[in-house]
């Protein structure tokens, strides 16, 4: 239990350890709804076929829910960027999780991504616009631009998530490249 | 000396000993030309009457740049700020340092900042845009937006950074806010 406690992000064999004995201490309380609860998980929990979500349900709950805007879909990494939006909670969309950025050092190419899921999902028809949201570095930029290729062609309009200044950012604080794409994308106020 | 360095930004009481030691063993190399260079400082440097840079003349060398764009001002809050826009590099234009921001808490009014010889600088002509740069933060935005109403009536473009995602963020780490306006003022791929 230790040595598989220890494989959970945030925790060490140190803390795995103090983790393990407090579970076992706290056995009514703790051990057992978290065993529960991890059973639960290994029944229940997959990934959604149409969008790529952790869900108990296919199709998962965000691509069911009808109060969403159907004719938007925002194109994330990974299941915790999506999460990261749905906290946001500016837009009601729906979304389509990549699974990763291409990475040619490390062997993933378009294949390894759902960017054909992806290009079926706009084919089929009803998308009106697709929010590029994945993360600001090469890997991520450098799919985006795979993946506006990819539906070249296509009648969608493709948007990119706004580059600038985080809100409470402190210009003194900030990087070069940050500055000058907030200076060159400035707005009328 | 030992008390004097302890009020620098950056180094302590504890640090400061240890900083004053190191000055008098490397007394040639170190203490001798330090010593100068701040006597140095103490004739030359001074505040810019015009834009409110620190500079060794008066108007500063920003100011007089022949190569400099003259119809375009940068508001900046700190000189920190107009240095780190400088270091970005990407716009060769004016600058004007605020010298903080408004902060009725602080007792920090209008009449504490240049504000009154910003509108001058804006009613004497020649001005076409100003990019109002200051902090992303609850005071900056306020002070941005005194200043447009200090300006109406005046013929000139104002403007602000962008709000967004900095260069190499990454979705999962930023706050609801940032990500609320980055997907807000999505752009066109």
């Amino acid at each position: 239990m230790i040595q598989l406690l220890a494989k959970v992000p945030g925790l060490g064999p140190r803390s795995a350890r103090r983790a393990a004995l407090h579970l076992i201490k706290k056995k009514e309380q703790l051990l057992i709804p978290l065993a529960a609860a991890l059973d639960d998980a290994v029944d229940k929990v997959g990934v959604c076929t149409t969008c790529g979500n952790v869900d108990s349900s296919d199709p998962c709950t965000v691509c069911t829910d009808p109060r969403r805007d159907g004719k938007t879909i925002i194109v994330v990494e990974d299941v915790a960027d999506l999460w990261a939006l749905e906290r946001a909670g500016t837009m009601s969309a729906l979304y389509h999780v990549l699974g990763g950025t291409l990475s040619p050092l490390d062997g993933i190419g378009p294949d390894d991504l759902t960017i054909d899921q992806l290009v079926n999902r706009v084919a089929d028809g009803g998308i009106k616009e697709l929010i590029i949201a994945v993360n600001a570095t090469v890997e991520g930029q450098t799919t985006a631009h795979y993946i506006t290729d990819r539906l070249e062609g296509l009648d969608v309009r493709i948007t990119r998530l706004a580059h600038g200044v985080p809100v409470g950012g402190e210009l003194d604080y900030l990087d070069e490249g940050t500055l000058a794409a907030a200076l060159k994308a400035r707005t009328d106020f």
